[in-house]
This record gives structure tokens, C-alpha cells and sequence, in this order.
């Protein structure tokens, strides 16, 4: 006889739209008859070997669509990555419940998770029904269009990177924003869809995609001041030289060398500080500004993509279904089938469980500092609708007087 | 016989409001009758010395619209703060183009550089009307009940601790943003508005109008960390010593200065990373995270309160009536009238050129690290409506079965 009882959890770090993936699992749920009672796991994996569940089912229809509005995982996440001994532990509880079922929202870290788990599930002959839903602003899910929590995020880059491009422009120097993405560029990439006219930054955008070399930054921060007169930099935190090593590390060094005392890599402003003073070294560029965008591009409330909180809520209802009518254990995953819609499709866990996509070659372009057509087509229908736009003066000078 | 010609300018940092206040000047002046030209400088009055003008006579009600939705400043800005020499210099091509209005939107240095002007046209016995209209995201013009900008700037703050809040609940340790604001705290203090629930952060909030001591602070870091399991942080970039040294100056000796003596303290991570550093080493905390909020504060597109953009735009529309109805130069200053509305007044111009007003002893706790319920109230009708809201999932714990 079944328990008629299944289990979700978020793992990884939290983004805009997690808790619409939350409820879609709940509310749909909550729909089959067969279910019992819907528990929540505190804190990710941490919450299911502590045995610290709430219980879904008695929670309002009515907060559970307030709390798909609001960001950040609401159950709690943890940063823990299982190994098989966790694994184990995980199945002996859902074992000791009843579980019959259990959704696991993360990325591919979660997705590894749940493969092991389930494998776990296969060798007691335990019949677990496991179901991974993909979540991450890095976008770096493979076997999907894209993933959950990455619009909203790249919304907020965009955004940000439009408000700097016309601050820039009204005080004119450099200015450098650091994007969250240690081997996925995607996000920091977003940053191309802040722009409108010809001359608006970001004017160079450096991805984990590409080698890093510092003596062709400069020169291409020098070429574009030289021109414009500003310039306005996107530069990814996965930066990395030739032989993999991230820049800021080598930064740091030649900082020491400089008498600057010991600089700390562990502090987020560094990267950003760092790449500033040498363009104000080496190019003797007064006005140079750098910012990290930190956890407020993945936090902040009030910036979401519809298409993005639609879209999460949908993979998770697609989940509750595949686990009900489905007969195998999968990771959801979003394939797009128009311009612009999606469909969704079970993949098998294997095919997605700590496998990392990177940007396509035909996403960025040939000088490695700019996106394509193709990559500005792709994202922008996910930043769904209302983004704001900039305008400007027209041009229309007056004569001078004392000086013609 | 009068020349109909205006002149208006924006000075300092951009606002997400800036260009509403300049569209005001506009619009308002082709309103009347006897306005044949108005002119705008490019960056500040920098512009106004090279005679670097637009006629925004010629450009259309429609595109000035659109301008006024779009943050930062339109004609672009300038850091440059005029002496003696310089305001001569811009009276002598105000005298050149029969300049008969000159406005000038900007914080207190902009005033007092109008207050300059008007004297040397006022020695010269040239009729000139010349009107500040405030501006200025750190709310600390005298004689104002606040300036517009701030609460556009204030709602960011509030979002962003808002969202870094619902973070560090769902992985918790120590968060810690540091914002702009160098002599006074209403910006920091805003992120106090981002709290719903009382367990909610900011827990902790260091303004520069209070002595900034390190012991205190760790100890007050290790108590909230104790009590909660957490904490979040809101720290003013002003924050400084007894001595009246900045905290952040401690850290790095080689500080840029800008033309007004300030020290730079935005456009670097370094105040953030000094004190996540502390935590870290002295209170033995492991995941402990800052952020230095920078530029996106002030410039982040599509983040703006309806009533800062009204407001903006009516001390325009006031600027002109009082300067075309109005028998003497003078600062556009906003009173509140009710709760809530706000009437507009001219104040001297000696009453608010190169003053500073900071936050009220009645806004701050006693503690020193929260502000108050008059500090909310003052607040909360400022940041416009729309604002985000958060909620939770109540408690239903499932007991444990393995061990109960």
C-alpha cells in the first residue's frame, strides 16, 4: 500500500524564482489524489539526514502563491555536496518516512545528488520515484535551452549594466563591473542586453569562455577610451589565464611586489579593485570605478523576469507529473520550441549530474570581447516583458558666442 | 529687452530622477510666452565655461518625456566644483548669450556655486534669476524635509537588504553591505525599511553619524550571530574613528581625491573586505560575504519611486515658476505637508550652499546600530508604491522517525 507521501527540497544557492519551483511541486501535488502529505526539507540535504521536514500540506493555497513571489529558497538551502556515505543517509530517512517520492531543485551538483540517492533507492530495491529540477543563474545546466533563475538574474546584469552605461556617460571614465560565473560566462554576458545605442557599453566584455590577458585588456580599454572617451567593462569572476589559473590570483602578486601589503582574494571586491588599479597604473586614466555586483545580482528583490517565473513554475509541476505518470526517474529540462515559447522533457539524470555547459562558440564574438546576434536573439525573450529603456537628448547645438 | 533665453544644468552624481527635474525646467518654460530659447549645458558647468549648449527648445515634448523616465543625467554632469575664477567664467558667457535664468540642479556644492554666480551678476548689475533645484541621493541638503534622487536610491537599498536578507535566511552566516552616503546615513538607514519579520535583517546598521569602533562592532556581530544563527549587515561607506577618520582610510593610504578635497570612497570593495575580514579572523565565522552596493545605487534602471519622480519633476516646474513669477534668486526646497504630501518653498540660497544636514537623533536607536519608528514613518512614504514584499512559509514540523 502506497504512503502517498513525497518530499522536495532546494539546494545550491537560492535566485528569484526557486520558490515558484517550490510551489508548482506543492500545488500540483496537492492535486493527485494518491498524495498524502507534501514535506518540505529545511535546508536542502542537510534537512532530510536531520530529519527536519515541514509539512506542505498545511500550508495555505493562498501563501504558498506568496511565497512563489518572493526570492530565495524559502525552505532553506545548504551548500553541502553529498558523498555516497551522505547519499546513504539521505535514502535510510526517506526510507524511515515513506517516501515515495522526492524533488530535488539545484543545479547540477543537486542533479548528482539525486542520482545517487535513487541508485541507492535501485539497490534496496526500494521503489523512489527521483526527480531532479534544474535551478541556476549560471545557466550552466546541459541538455537545456536554459535554466531557471539565470533570466531573472541576467535581467538584473542587463539592467544594471544600462543604468552604468548612462552614468558613465554622464561622468565620463572607466567603470568595471564584476558578474557572478565561475565557469559559464552566460551571465556576464547578459550584460550586452543593456545596451541600445551604437556607443553604449558594456564596450568590452570578458568571459570565462575566452583566456585572459591582461596586456590586451589594457590595450583594449585604452583603444575604447581613446575613442569614446569612457568605457564600460563587463569582466566575468571565472577570469582565467592560459593555464587555467584565475587572473586575480596573479593580480594579487604583482600587488605584494607593489609594497600594497597583503591583499586578500577571499573578500568579493577584489577582482574588481584589482583590474582598476592597473588600468590607473598603466594607462593613467584618472576616473576609474570599479563594482561587484555580489549577491544582488542573484538576491535582489523586485527584479524578475515573467518568462522566468512562469517557466519555474512550470518545471516544477512538469516534475510532480513525470513522477506520477512517468515510469523513470529523470531531471527536467526546458527545450525551446519557439520564437518564443519552451516544451519540457525528462532527461536522464546521468546526462545532466555534474556536467557543466559553457557558452557556445557562436554566442561570442570574434574579438572575445562581445557577444553576438545570436546570443542577443537567445536571451532576450527569457527577460521577459516591461524592461526599461533609456533614452536621449537629441542633438541640436547652440553657436558659441565667445569663442566660435 | 529681454533676450527669453534659459539656461539649465545638472551637476554631481546622476539619480535615477535627475532628468524629471530638468524636463520640468523645460516643458515649464515653453510654457511661457516670453522663454524664445532654453538652453541646457553639457556636463555641468563645465559646459557653461567651453559654451558647450543644446537648444532644448528644438526638441520635442514626446523624446523630453521619454528623457525623464531615464536615469542619470541627460545633459551629463561634472565633478568639477567652481572657485571665485570659474564662476566668473560662467558669468561672463551667461553675460555673452544674454542668459537672463540660469538653473542648476545639484546638491549643496551646486548651490552654492548658483549663489556665486548670482553675486557676480548681481555686482555686475546684470538682471540674472539664477534658482538651485536639489538633487542629490544622500538627503543632505539643509532646509529640505529630503531631496529628490534619495528616495529612488533609498527603495534600491531597501530592496537589495530585502533580498540579501531572504539569502543569508535561506544559507546563513554573515552578510554584509556597505553604502554610499559620506556624512550622512539616510541611505544606509534605508535598508532598515527592507525588514518585515522581526528575526529579519539588516540586524546591524553603522552610520557615519555615530562613532565607528571595531571591539563594538565584532562584539555586536558575535551577540546577533549567537542569538540567530545569522546576520546581516548594513554599513555606511562614511563610517569612521573618533578622530573623525574615515574607516576605510585605514585600509588604504593611497586614496584618490576629487576636485572638492573628498576622499573617493565608492568605486572599491575595499571597505567591505577589511571588515568581512575581521569577522572572519576574529570571531572565527566561516561563510561571511560583502557587498559594496556602488553604482548600481544610484544608476540601476527600472528601480524608482513614482513619488521621487513627481516630486523630481515638480521642484522643476516650481524652479521656473519662481524664477519667471518670483522676485529673487534663490533654492527650491521641498516641506512635507502631510502624511503624505509636500508643499515647495524658495529658500535662501546661503541657507543650503555647501551646508551638510545629517540624520536627526530622533531617527537613530539608542543602541546607535538601528533607527527608529520615526525614522520609518518618515521613510516609508518615500519610497512609492509597488514596493516588493516577502513572505514565509509557517511552521508545520513533521516529527522525526529515525530519531525522534
Amino acid at each position: 500500500m502506497s504512503s502517498g507521501k513525497i518530499l522536495v527540497a532546494q539546494g545550491g544557492g537560492p535566485t528569484a524564482v526557486i520558490n515558484q519551483s517550490l510551489v508548482g511541486v506543492v500545488l500540483e501535488a496537492r492535486r493527485h489524489p494518491a498524495v498524502r502529505r507534501v514535506y518540505g526539507a529545511r535546508h536542502g540535504v542537510r534537512g532530510i539526514v536531520d530529519e527536519d521536514f515541514v509539512d506542505l500540506t498545511q500550508e495555505t493555497s493562498h501563501n504558498l502563491e506568496l511565497v512563489a513571489g518572493t526570492p530565495a529558497s524559502a525552505l532553506g538551502s545548504t551548500r553541502d555536496k553529498p558523498d555516497l556515505k551522505y547519499c546513504q543517509a539521505i535514502f535510510e530517512v526517506l526510507r524511515a518516512h515513506e517516501i515515495e517520492h522526492f524533488f530535488y531543485i539545484g543545479g547540477n551538483d543537486s542533479a548528482d545528488t539525486v542520482r545517487i540517492v535513487a541508485d541507492e533507492a535501485a539497490a534496496a530495491g526500494y521503489p523512489l520515484r527521483a526527480i531532479h529540477i534544474p535551478k541556476t543563474i549560471d545557466n550552466d545546466l546541459v541538455g537545456n535551452d536554459h535554466t531557471p533563475g539565470f533570466p531573472s538574474a541576467a535581467r538584473f546584469v542587463a539592467q544594471a549594466f544600462a543604468g552604468a552605461n548612462l552614468d558613465n556617460a554622464a561622468l565620463p571614465g572607466v567603470y568595471l563591473g564584476v558578474v557572478m560565473g565561475r565557469h559559464a560566462g552566460f551571465l556576464t554576458a547578459a550584460s550586452a542586453l543593456g545596451k541600445k545605442f551604437a556607443d553604449d557599453g558594456p564596450h568590452l566584455i570578458y568571459l570565462p569562455e575566452r583566456t585572459f590577458e591582461l596586456p590586451r585588456f589594457l590595450a583594449d580599454v585604452k583603444a575604447t577610451y581613446e575613442r569614446l572617451g569612457r568605457c564600460v567593462i563587463a569582466v566575468s569572476e571565472g577570469i582565467h589565464d592560459g593555464g587555467g589559473a584565475p587572473i586575480a590570483a596573479q593580480l594579487a602578486k604583482d600587488l605584494e611586489r607593489d609594497a600594497h601589503g597583503n591583499v586578500q582574494l577571499s573578500g568579493s571586491g577584489a577582482l574588481a579593485d584589482l583590474l582598476c588599479e592597473e588600468i590607473k597604473r598603466n594607462l593613467k586614466i584618472k576616473r576609474v570605478r570599479g563594482d561587484t555586483f555580489g549577491y544582488l545580482q542573484r538576491s535582489f528583490v523586485g527584479c524578475v523576469s515573467d518568462v522566468d517565473a512562469r517557466e519555474a513554475r512550470e518545471v516544477g509541476e512538469k516534475a510532480v507529473q513525470y513522477a506520477m505518470w512517468g515510469s523513470r526517474n529523470g531531471s527536467v529540462a526546458i527545450r525551446r520550441s519557439g520564437f518564443y515559447s519552451v516544451d519540457y522533457e525528462l532527461q536522464p539524470l546521468e546526462a545532466v549530474a555534474a556536467k557543466t555547459r559553457v557558452m557556445d562558440d557562436a554566442f561570442i564574438a570574434p574579438s572575445g570581447t562581445d557577444v553576438t546576434d545570436a546570443f542577443r536573439l537567445y536571451l532576450r525573450p527569457l527577460l521577459g516583458s516591461g524592461m526599461p529603456d533609456a533614452f536621449r537628448l537629441r542633438p541640436n547645438p547652440v553657436p558659441r558666442v565667445l569663442r566660435p
